[in-house]
């Protein structure tokens, strides 16, 4: 298992990239390709103390930033560390590739270097919510507008991902929606919830809302990357909102502080349950090989636990699965419009048999 | 100040309406005109010994369920306690209704019945969410398809609301998005936001996201009702959640239940801060008299804050400040449309004069 790191992505490279590699390589039997500014990555080592002279380094001089143009990628960047990493890995160097970079970039990336496979409409950001359940979000952000069909790939991707990595049989697949009722949200999501509960392959519960959603209600939750993005970023925001709160009343007096002494383990524990970075990075699912997004702001401990989410989606038949998933998709769907084509000729013979 | 009260709205109408009325009679100063079936409302004040002699009681016998078409408010069931309590309001017998019943018939009463202030486009469902500082998101649900007009206009509603229940001079209105760039979101969210960064009446702070609306970034949150209501369901969704959690681990040990003792008075205030029945109902910004929503599942004390909000809303300035807003806003709106066409003139004239 070899992977490839963008060591020089996010707000906080390559400082946590180069200790959370360090950390991944004590904790999980997985080679590496560092890719980035090799003088920098050596230097941050050596203030560190940290020995990684055991990982292959393949030096560039060109950084992404937060604020460039996705297309920068395939275009001015294209020695980036971003752009670089994922050549490898398109090239067969390595099995999978983690990067805290801008994220529009590294999904153009993943869509025309890695490449998505073959039968997917459109890629899509999968964030694993940390709820009752774990949930996956799909899209969080990548696809603003989208068809029906998008949403309906959406729901049997999300499906394979969540039987590759989470082991369950027959993932409930939920769309993000404003009502139960099948005729809720906009033209959009009526026109999903149809094709979704249409489609046999997929285990579909229905239409989910917000406030249902954390409480095992599905396995996967369907969205358009805008109201995804919405979603997910309220769950970050009350998230840590209410912990801010909870924080003030245990340090509101000397008795507080006491009786949160006695807490301290429990609580501990809530919050790392509750901390997104304990569950790794978001996948980019739909293309052919693993590519993890870690979130932007990571520390070394957010970006070692993207790594052991890279290598068990490396380690998964998931993206097999997928693949096979996509390619029944496509068939019935053709099946579909045949069948249509054919209920349409006799019509048409009607028709002219009625014609003088 | 007289409200008029839908006794048989909501879930757990009409005990809980009627304990609620009679919790609001106390502590408020204000008189009661309830609207519903006259025998079930004596039958429960019997039960719970509570006297409402000293209420007008309006009987109607037919109830609009949350099964209900919105539009039967004014087509099958138009002697209905919601559809008779806001003729009651629309003929000035009252100040102010509150209802927690069927939200779609309750929008469709308040627009068709009530009536829009003269100039709005659309009226809003909006909620005041318990944040560091309250925010009033503006739609929650009501318009699930907007126009760029429309946003706009939510945030001049949203702005004079805040101005006139909450005091705030000058209220902060963002635009719920997916970043906070102006070329982030759909087009829609795009166009809103030239609109809204162009309209000097609005103190417009920009696009705001999920992460960030919880902390103090504004005080009117703009957004179409579908992404508006996913937003709100997620904050109130990850807030049980995490309250659950919470218990959970106060609950964990004999320890930790004799630690939770000494917080309790502390961590109640924080679950009444963060409970949105504390905040009462959500008023239906646009329409000409005050109309507010109690939320469906409401017990007597959510029943009672929904009564104090109305008589806050109908006791404020707000729907005064509201119209004479909207007269601006469309005086505005012709005064750019009238430049916009003199501007257009000389050059036809000039292409006129270039003819031969």
């Amino acid at each position: 298992m070899k992977i490839i790191v963008d060591m020089m992505g996010g707000d906080r490279a390559p400082e946590e990239t180069v200790k959370g590699v360090c950390q991944a390589a004590q904790e999980f039997n997985a080679s590496y390709i560092l890719v980035g500014n090799q003088p920098e990555i050596e230097r941050v080592a050596a203030e560190n103390q940290l020995d990684i002279r055991r990982f292959d380094i393949v030096h560039t001089a060109q950084v992404i930033t937060m604020e460039d143009d996705p297309l920068c990628v395939v275009r001015t960047k294209t020695e980036s560390s971003m752009a670089v990493g994922m050549r490898l890995l398109a090239e067969g160097k390595g099995d999978a590739f983690v990067s805290s970079g801008n994220t529009g970039a590294l999904f153009t990336g993943a869509t025309l270097i890695v490449r998505k496979i073959k039968g997917v409409l459109r890629a899509g950001i999968g964030t694993v919510l940390p709820f009752q359940n774990p949930v996956l979000l799909l899209d969080t952000g990548a696809n603003v507008t989208v068809t029906e069909e998008n949403l309906e790939q959406f729901g049997v991707m999300g499906a394979a991902y969540m039987r590759g990595i989470y082991g369950i049989d027959r993932p409930r697949v939920g769309l993000l929606n404003n009502g139960a009722e099948a005729c809720k949200g906009t033209a959009l999501q009526q026109g999903a919830y149809r094709l979704l509960s249409q489609n046999r392959d997929i285990n579909f519960v229905g239409n989910i809302e917000g406030s249902t959603a954390p409480f095992g209600s599905c396995d996967v939750l369907v969205a358009d990357g805008f109201s995804g993005n919405i979603f997910l970023k309220s769950v970050e925001g009350v998230g840590k909102l209410l912990l801010g709160k909870l924080k003030g009343v245990l340090y509101s007096s000397p008795a507080a502080k006491l009786a949160a002494l006695t807490l301290k383990k429990q609580l501990m524990g809530m919050k790392k349950d509750m901390d997104p970075s304990e569950h790794g990075g978001a996948p980019i699912l739909g293309i052919s090989r693993p590519v993890i997004k870690a979130h932007g702001s990571s520390d070394a401990k957010a970006f070692k636990n993207a790594i052991r989410q890279a290598i068990a989606y490396a380690d998964s038949e998931a993206i097999y699965d997928l693949a096979l998933c996509i390619q029944r998709f496509n068939a019935h769907k053709k099946a579909e419009q045949e069948q249509q084509a054919q209920e349409q000729e006799p019509t048409q013979q009607q028709g002219q048999q009625g014609q003088p």
